[in-house]
């Protein structure tokens, strides 16, 4: 795991819109990005979740790609996330996203229909084959209706050359416990669940995948110094001074929070796109109260 | 209730694509069309989940709704699927069925981030005032990784006035009760759950949404005249009959097993789209035997 | 199924505590019991989850079996509900029933430690060896803790000959059509969920086992003749009507809001034990005004 | 949290039977106790789920619980497990264990019928008045029936004197954060859930619960003392050496794998009572060689 090029806090940037015309604000996405890349975070991870990557069209999601590597310009590892519910548009993005540079490609399957797990392993096996650069695996199942288990995703790793990677956002610390055991501690895995941070390290993740840096950069990276450094105490108060800012942008949807939170620190990233509204006045006072405790 | 323009056996047809380019094959489309329309269904809704819409591009999509309702020429009525992420394109999607001739839109909500109550309405409010055809809301969690409680629904249909049927797929027949109960029996429903035909029918459904008739209209359209004229012996016996057939082309995901069960009976409809798989060969014999248990 | 000694309306009686010292009051249990058997109901079932057995000890399980068998005197079938986390205590109960004078055992398997679908099937060949009269699967998870599949039921039916009857208390329908297909129809199968009443009966069942006949047996016996003489639209009509009590009762908890009903009716039977407590004066009145609707 | 009595490794004994007439074994009880109080646990929880408190009768309840507190003989803390169905004879136990000199008593509420939350309040209240020592909140939906919010439990802590502790055994470790900000990290919390005992401690657990010491008490031990003075690599490779056990006795039932797992050991401590049946041949197999691997 110590030669991992992704670990640590990888940071999620969200995706600004224009407030008229509604396309994406390309000036304000790499503003945002320079500003997560500055605060010292270890890697950037655009088009995921918070990045709204499943409300764009494909031209949009294309801008987005080229921009955000090209705003990080190597100065950090970059993975770019890739869900599309056909295998063939996948493909497509994962190609472009290594074109435009992209160090690795974080593939989430979607469902509408369920899928079975060997449908699953053709599309991560299809990519893979398509592509030059690493896949992580990236599990789900509340965003994406699939739900991987240790078991199908151990195979993934093993049998796909490409794939080398696990993220996994299930919250269920017993998935790495599997993770770790399928594979005697060699699959790097990856927790994307905010509440789960502390233990997630404590249980051998190599990185946490998060949005969170955007508003507290420097409490999600002193949590993983101190876990790594062996300081469990200044672990402990480090995750539960920042829990409950974990706790609230998960519940209240990452696009959402976060664009919201970065607009209380005076950056317009305007609000997400329909259906999903912005933050509400009442919620946008408890953030900052939250921010504000957490921050102090 | 009875005024309905909607009742009785509502068919989906599938999306057939070409072999080999992929994209979709509109004469076959029209084809397996004609069949259904010519098989004595009630209504046709084209671009549900088994017309396999979530996997289609903007283009397809409008070149399928277009054909679809060009071949029924009115001699059923038509009601259009709509379900994307954005409340924008589910706007020009419903606009565009609008423009072609649909009687009505079926619109389901999806997820990643999951909605708000309020966010599902707005999202509705903004479709039912973009159009002026009656909209039936889409109730489908296992699909669209949204659950809209009888309350919501009810007041989908109180307030906003182009919204004035429903179809529920969970199989929970207690929906149906309380929507029942919600509207003393006034807000027409539908259900969407193959395995739940009988007992729907007997606790007030309006009609059935399902792809059955592709394969046994027959058995589809007689359990619905032996309801109606209180026949519930017959009804039982024809119920249990199609109920292998129901379950497995349920279980086995509606664009896979109706697609191969039309190539059974020779219509070359082609496979569904990555990654979703065509039926296995074992699978392809059990459905075989099936359908001749059910027709003998 | 048209030879099942049980069938229709199977009503369970509640348990009556005296006030003050909190022993079991046999008088106004006898009296409970005579006022369901002469409302015409077709069966009795005591010390069911109704009967509060769960809540009594040994001596007094054994007394309200007694009492209970005695008052019926044979005008129709009882059959004794037997649940205990022990084998040898459930053989116990079981002799005791059966040589009370028992028409069959209604046996619910518990769970504290859950069990494996063997040791529920030595559990019930255990019990069927001791004794001679027939039993009744009972699957109820919602108190027991313990789900048994339909396959696992029609193993029990199929290997031990004492098993012959199902009673089914999810709620979920499929689950009578699995007994069904899985049978050819040949299991009787009961259904235990109030609000799927009208659904249970159109898919085939014999009987269904309720709390009701306590407040409205009329309205139970006739929705039992309805579907029975295929009068659909009757049957519809009298389950809405009675389906709000339905549903209070079983969101209440049936021994609290059933003795608040009787109580309501003027027979004094008490509250239940600790830790259950009396039904609130709102929900009391709450019952009070849906009786009215129901009876009207 | 430092002044607590209970802290580390709680251990639970099991309840061994005659192998003929049936009865409690007090003799091999003593013995198995002598053998956890030697091995160096912090603390002793008889009559748990793994002493099968629920499938005793109330005199052999008795007997085991005078016999197990007689044996320790104050050299560690003793804390009983209490589970009732009613609050009477859970009290009645309750305040037989204060008499015969337990520390502290560990009440998990039960469910037939579901309790609300003002309902289960009542019954550690009543508990609380009848006796003078501690009582510790056991929250086990998986065998109780019941699940307690972290808002109650804390509820429970901060309105009835008695409640001093809260054993958590869902295994969602957001519970535990959730007590820890409830109450400002105040509440003394234990786990209870075998797979996350690293976790568990991590995030600031005063101890563990666990059946675990009956096979490998010396790794739970130095599990417990390596996150105590902060070595954090070896806490988690010693967590991951015995986590194979941990999840296979957790899996199998704790008495049914703990019973084989001490005969494997050359204590004839019997099988479980049925319904529950032995450990079958290939699992003591599976159980022999993972216990070897941990010991190694």
């Amino acid at each position: 795991m110590s030669e991992q090029k992704f670990k640590g806090i990888i940071a999620y940037p969200i995706t600004p819109f224009h407030p008229v015309e509604g396309g994406i604000d390309v000036g304000m996405l790499s503003q945002s990005i320079e500003r997560l890349v500055g605060s010292g975070v270890h890697a950037i991870a655009p088009l995921g979740s918070t990045g709204e990557s499943a409300y764009l069209s494909d031209d949009e999601w294309d801008r987005a790609a080229e921009a955000s590597i090209k705003q990080v310009a190597r100065r950090v590892p970059v993975v770019v996330g890739i869900s599309d519910l056909t295998t063939r548009n996948a493909i497509r993005r994962a190609k472009f996203a290594e074109a435009q540079g992209a160090d690795a490609v974080m593939v989430l399957p979607i469902s509408y229909w369920k899928l079975s797990e060997q449908e699953i392993f053709e599309h991560y096996a299809a990519i893979g084959k398509a592509v030059g650069i690493p896949i992580m695996v990236y599990n789900n199942p509340a965003t994406s209706g699939i739900d991987m288990s240790p078991l199908l995703i151990s195979r993934l790793v093993k049998e796909i050359d490409a794939v080398t990677m696990v993220k996994e956002s299930t919250g269920d610390i017993q998935r790495m416990h599997k993770l770790h055991q399928l594979s005697n501690g060699e699959i790097p895995f990856y927790n994307g669940s905010n509440p789960l941070a502390l233990e997630a390290f404590v249980a051998g993740a190599a990185g946490w995948c998060t949005a969170a840096p955007n508003l507290i950069p420097t409490l999600t990276i002193d949590l993983y110094n101190a876990v790594a450094t062996g300081e469990l105490d200044r672990a402990r108060r480090l995750f539960y001074r920042q829990l409950p800012v974990l706790e609230f942008i998960l519940k209240g949807g990452l696009p959402t929070t976060i664009k919201a939170g970065l607009q209380l620190d005076g950056l317009d990233v305007g609000i997400p796109r329909a259906p999903l509204a912005p933050l509400a006045q009442e919620e946008r006072e408890m953030l900052t109260k939250l921010l504000q405790e957490a921050r102090r």
